[in-house]
C-alpha cells in the first residue's frame, strides 16, 4: 500500500515543546469518483485515487447489482476520476437496490429495521460451519498487521485501512483511502475480481468505526467475522446478529468486545 | 449532549489482564434519516436520531438549497426518520447543485478543481478581516472544552463531535453524529436557524479528519477557522486556501498544523 495517493504540501507545525517549524506536510489525497455502468452513473463518491476498478467492482457487489464476477464484462478506468464498468450481455441494472431507502413504505417507515430487511432481502446470512473460528493471540496479531502493511503516513490517523486475513492471521489484502467505506470496496472487490468469493475462512479488520455500511460489505462478501478497532454502531450490531456474523470491536490489543456471535472466537 | 441516542446491549469484554466479563454495553444508535423538501426526498443519510430539523437545514444551507432562515417556511420531524421541509412560497429548489458532479462537464472531467469551483459558485470566500483571529492557548483549549461537553461514551470513539466556538474559546454549540458531517450539518443547522450565520467571529472544531466537504459546510455558514483533531484532505486543503479560510488539523495539545491563511493565528 505504499503507494497511496499522497500529495506534499507546506505547512507550519507547532510542535510539543512550543516551537514552531516549516515544513511540507504529506496529504491525503481526495478526489471524486463518479461510478458508472454503462452509460449511467449510479455513484460518485470522494475516495483516495489508486485501485479504483476494485472499488467500482466492491460497491457494486455490495449493493447487490452484481453477485458473480462472470457477470461484469470489463471495468475500466480513463485515469480522469471515472470508472466504466460494463455488464455482460443479459446482465440486467437493478438500481432499485441502490435506492432502497427511498421506496420501501412500511409499518415502520423508514427505519433501520426497514434498512435491514432491505440488505438482507439481497445477502444470505453468513453459514454456520463449527470450524471456522479464530483464536485470541491470532486475532489481537491482527492490527499491528494491518498497521505494518500501512505507510508511515497512514498510521498517523490520515487515512482508513481495511484489511482481508485469513483465520490463521495473515494478511491477504490491504487497501487504504480516506474513505473506510471505500477502503472496504476496495479490498473486497479485489477479492471478488479475484473469484475468491465468498470469503469464508476470512475476517475484515477496519480502522476505525463499524457501521452498518460495512457490515453489509463483508456479508456482500460472505465475511463471517468483522473486527473495528473503533466502536460499532446499533445497527451494525443487528445486522451481524441477524445475518450470522460475529462482530468485534474496539480491538486495541489486548481488549477487545465481542458484540456478537461470540462461538466464532476460541478462548482456550 | 448528554443525550445523544445511544442503545444498551450485552457483550463479552476481553480486560487488558485477559480476564473475561459479560457486561452491558453502549452502543451508538445509527438510523436512516430522509430530508424532504416538499414531497421530495433530496437526501437519506446515517445519522443517530436527534436534532434532525438542525441537521436537515444545515444539509439544505450546505448544499446551496436554501440561504436565509425565511426561505424556510417550517421544517417537522415526524418521529419517524423523516424531517420535511417546507420553502417560503416564491423559493425554488434547484437540486442541480446536490447533483453537481454528475452535471459538470469541464476540461478536467471529474476532479477535486471542478468539486472546488463548484462549491465556489454556491459560496463567496470568507471576507478579510485582521481582528478576527485566535490565540494559540484558547486553540489549544479547545478540544478538552468539546470533550467535556460530550457524553462519556462519546469519548471513547463511538462518536463524532463538531463544536462551534467564539473566537475567546467559549462553545456555542456542540452536536455529536455517528457521522462527522452530520454533527456539522446538526450544529451549522442550528446557528442557521437562530439566524446566527454568518459566523464570521467563530471557528469549527470537528472530531477525527478534515474533509472536502466538513470545510464547504462551514464556508457555507461563513466560519473562518476549522479545526481537526485529525488530518485534512488534499481538497479540504484546497478549498481553504482558495476560500479565505484557516485549517488547522492534528490539534493535539501542545502540538498542531496551520495548512492554509497562518494570519488568523496570533503566535505572540
Amino acid at each position: 500500500m505504499k503507494e497511496s495517493g499522497i500529495g506534499s504540501h507546506k505547512i507550519i507545525r507547532r510542535k510539543r515543546d512550543g516551537e514552531l517549524e516549516y515544513l511540507p506536510d504529506q496529504l491525503t489525497i481526495e478526489e471524486p469518483l463518479e461510478i458508472r455502468v454503462g452509460r449511467k452513473a449510479v455513484a460518485t463518491t470522494m475516495r483516495t485515487p489508486g485501485h479504483d476498478e476494485e472499488l467500482a467492482a466492491g460497491f457494486l457487489l455490495s449493493e447487490g447489482i452484481v453477485r458473480t464476477r462472470n457477470q461484469i464484462a470489463s471495468i475500466s478506468g480513463n485515469g480522469e476520476n471515472r470508472v466504466v464498468v460494463e455488464l455482460t450481455d443479459g446482465v440486467k441494472l437493478n438500481l432499485n437496490s441502490t435506492k432502497r431507502f427511498g421506496t420501501i413504505s412500511s409499518s415502520c417507515g423508514l427505519c433501520g429495521k426497514t434498512s435491514i430487511d432491505a440488505i438482507r432481502q439481497n445477502f444470505s446470512a453468513v453459514r454456520s460451519k463449527t470450524d471456522i473460528r479464530i483464536d485470541i493471540e491470532t486475532l489481537l496479531s491482527l492490527p499491528e498487521t494491518l498497521r505494518d502493511a500501512q505507510s508511515d503516513f497512514a498510521r498517523t490517523g490520515g487515512i482508513h485501512a481495511a484489511g482481508i486475513f485469513s483465520l490463521d492471521g495473515k494478511l491477504k489484502i490491504a487497501r487504504e483511502d480516506i474513505g473506510r467505506h471505500n477502503a472496504v470496496d476496495k479490498a473486497v472487490g479485489r477479492a471478488f475480481l479475484d473469484e475468491l468469493l465468498p470469503l469464508e475462512r476470512h475476517l475484515l479488520l477496519v480502522s476505525g468505526r463499524a457501521s452498518l455500511e460495512i457490515i453489509q460489505k463483508a456479508l456482500a462478501a460472505g465475511i463471517p467475522i468483522v473486527a473495528a478497532v473503533s466502536a460499532p454502531s446499533s445497527l451494525a450490531v443487528e445486522l451481524a446478529r441477524n445475518s450470522n456474523q460475529t462482530l468485534i470491536g474496539f480491538l486495541r490489543p489486548p481488549a477487545f468486545n465481542i458484540y456478537t456471535h461470540v462461538e466464532r472466537v476460541i478462548f482456550a
